[in-house]
């Protein structure tokens, strides 16, 4: 019988030359790998420079304002840029450096615009939920804004054609708030997601202006049989402006339109288009009633009498 | 061409611009906000305070828990009292320092009070599901016995009048469990939610004893189109005690009533109320069973004979 | 009037007096309990054991592999070795001490037989999603792949029998994916999990080869109300090999069957068992549609004539 030592070393040793066989999880070789960790950080600071003054910050005032937005944007550039460049590296591309750099010059020019639209993500939602107390409950509490915001932050990415981290990104917000959007969907503004737990939205999916969507709602494909093959190809559907899809509804398919002002009830399976100012709903589920035979329930009569 | 510094600085110089339009997300000005990342240091250390000897501690016993315990508490009292006189300042309110002092006060006087609640919580979530093979399980690993107990820290905070904070406390749960309850909402003892991931609790509903709620269940209000208009009113529904309710169902409606000993069958959507002592359920949903045309499927035919 | 530190010390007192009343809450006497942190950490741990390459090593290269690994699974068996060790004490095992350290030995041993298995549910996913766009993709971003590798970890715990652990190990993916797969779930290779929110896979679920899960599918039991009668039985489902579920649906009880090559559609409620190579589906919905009377809508008169 051998000794501890002797058991530990030789389970360290088979599961190292488990390593060796080349397989999509054996990246050993591989010394520079774009980092979850780091990605995670370039999150939360690009979200204090899209909501200066809601994150932690000490002595945050206007006069001190330029310097220190100029070290978080250069701190975030820099960890950014090496990322980008990483996973640029990672896929054989030419002039990583350089395709590095001129895309988060790009990415932070367009962080204005990235403000503009979330500025009016958080009217819509304060609009939008009778909950609401105020703008500042909507920014700091709202999983929906939050889940919207680095959704359009990693958009901008995946648009400049950066693989990987937009989606790291948006899974990030993913496991926070449940929510899943696809760095690839194209959204407009006033975009309101309430709750938002479960929601899914596909990787082809376009959603106009002032949309409001409820927690577990789908906008996904109609099969995904075909795996790989359907890459590339618009699998999910187009939701036009004023469009609210409540709890629980499936829209799918990417011939499948919602018009303008239309209003998907709850758990509705939508499979085909909507026309424009059309409210669609299930047919009342039909439901069964039944008494409950549990002994000594005075008030029952009462209510089925 | 300009150079990569100068392109740098003018990035900044605009982003910084931007900053000046005094919209909703301009808070650049603002040097005293609440911190999410001290709030949800008090949450932690609350959930320690709520189950001694559960989290964290190194060599925690009797004889130096009241040190501790004291420790722990004033350093909770501390920070809470700061960040509630913050959100106070924050709206302009009078007096906000004692204000503060005798909320955080009044807060620590009902832990004994939230701990028998949760007690019972504990006890619910043992007695009904059959895969708890320990209390200790249940306080360790349920997510629903998590969002319950920052739920009910925070709906003392709420019934004292604090703005913000309570619901920063029920979205950090809501974000580590899927499970949205809002601080406002009344929920009775023996509360046991299972799974819990997409549950969703608005923010006038009212639970009564002894209530089971599996995953993906709505306490919802029935229509959201007033949006701010609607604030205030009772928009959710009153579940009475005793009643169960199935994995997605849906209850809409502020006059909405589950009596009591009623069971909610899975993904029953219920916009009435429903009286004492009742199974509802859907009607068995048609279902299309259709034989799939794959080669050799020799076991098939044995089936559908 | 008392002083404020009169006060404090007040509340300190009567908390602490809470205490000593004995319920499963007050486990103030209990010096040593698993702890969550440490577990949390052998989790993160154990995934860069599996995925090696993927997560944040700073020069982690072939020939100082050997040096890092063993130290890194030195780490982890010390630690885990000592969890499981204080979580039998806890329940008064006898031999505490040896049990846990052969567990770990075999845990171990075992860890090659895994990552073969997460080698295939790397390829299904891949194979099974048009949105991913490399493995490297699926073992940075998806949450499916995630909770199945964790999963897959405490399973292997679970069979091993090691209280507690293994639960907490799942509800801490739980709490990122919103995927709760229970550890004594039974879960086939080529296993693949899409978007995966609100997904519950129960107890003593079984699972072959080559199944597809997609998000908020339930895997469940027929009736909790049973509660604790209910241990031990065989209360979840068996789906056979080359099944697939689509969002939504649920397949409940323990004797309910999906037979290999069948198909679960959308939202589906199914409680009997399903004959090999069929397609089950929700007779289509009927739905309800109505025009909003929206004023200025010209486009509508055009879509509905």
């Amino acid at each position: 019988m051998s000794t501890i030592e002797q058991r530990i070393e030789h389970v360290v040793d088979s599961i190292l030359r488990d390593y060796g066989q080349g397989r999509d999880i054996d990246k050993i070789e591989l010394r520079q790998y774009p980092d979850k960790a780091v990605i995670t950080d370039i999150i939360e600071k690009l979200l204090r420079i899209v909501y200066p003054g809601f994150f932690r910050e000490k002595a945050f005032r206007m006069y001190n304002a330029k310097h220190h937005l100029s070290m978080l944007i250069e701190d975030v550039m820099y960890n950014l840029n090496r990322e980008i460049r990483l996973v640029f590296q990672n896929e054989g591309a030419q002039n990583a450096d350089e395709k590095a750099q001129e895309i988060c010059l790009a990415f932070f020019d367009e962080i204005p615009g990235i403000r503009a639209l979330v500025q009016t993500d958080v009217q819509a939602a304060y609009d939008g939920d009778p909950a609401a107390t105020s703008k500042d409950e909507v920014i700091f509490c709202y999983p929906g804004l939050y889940a919207i915001t680095v959704y359009r932050l990693a958009h901008v990415l995946y648009r400049l054609g950066v693989p990987m981290i937009p989606r790291i990104m948006t899974e990030y917000a993913h496991g926070i708030t449940g929510i899943d959007i696809h760095p690839g969907a194209t959204v407009g503004d006033y975009f309101f997601i309430d709750h938002g737990t479960g929601i899914v939205i596909g990787e082809t999916t376009v959603i106009g202006s002032h949309v409001k969507i409820y927690q577990g709602v789908t906008l996904g494909g109609l099969t995904t049989r075909g795996g790989q093959s359907l890459r590339g190809m618009k699998r999910h559907p187009t939701i036009e402006d004023n469009v609210t899809i409540y709890a629980g509804a499936s829209v799918l398919g990417g011939e499948t339109v919602i018009g303008r002002d239309s209003v998907i009830g709850s758990n509705a399976f939508i499979t085909k288009s909507v026309p424009p100012c059309t409210t669609v709903s299930m047919k009342m589920q039909e439901l069964q009633y039944k008494e409950r035979s549990c002994a000594g329930c005075p008030k029952v009569k009462d209510h089925f009498q």
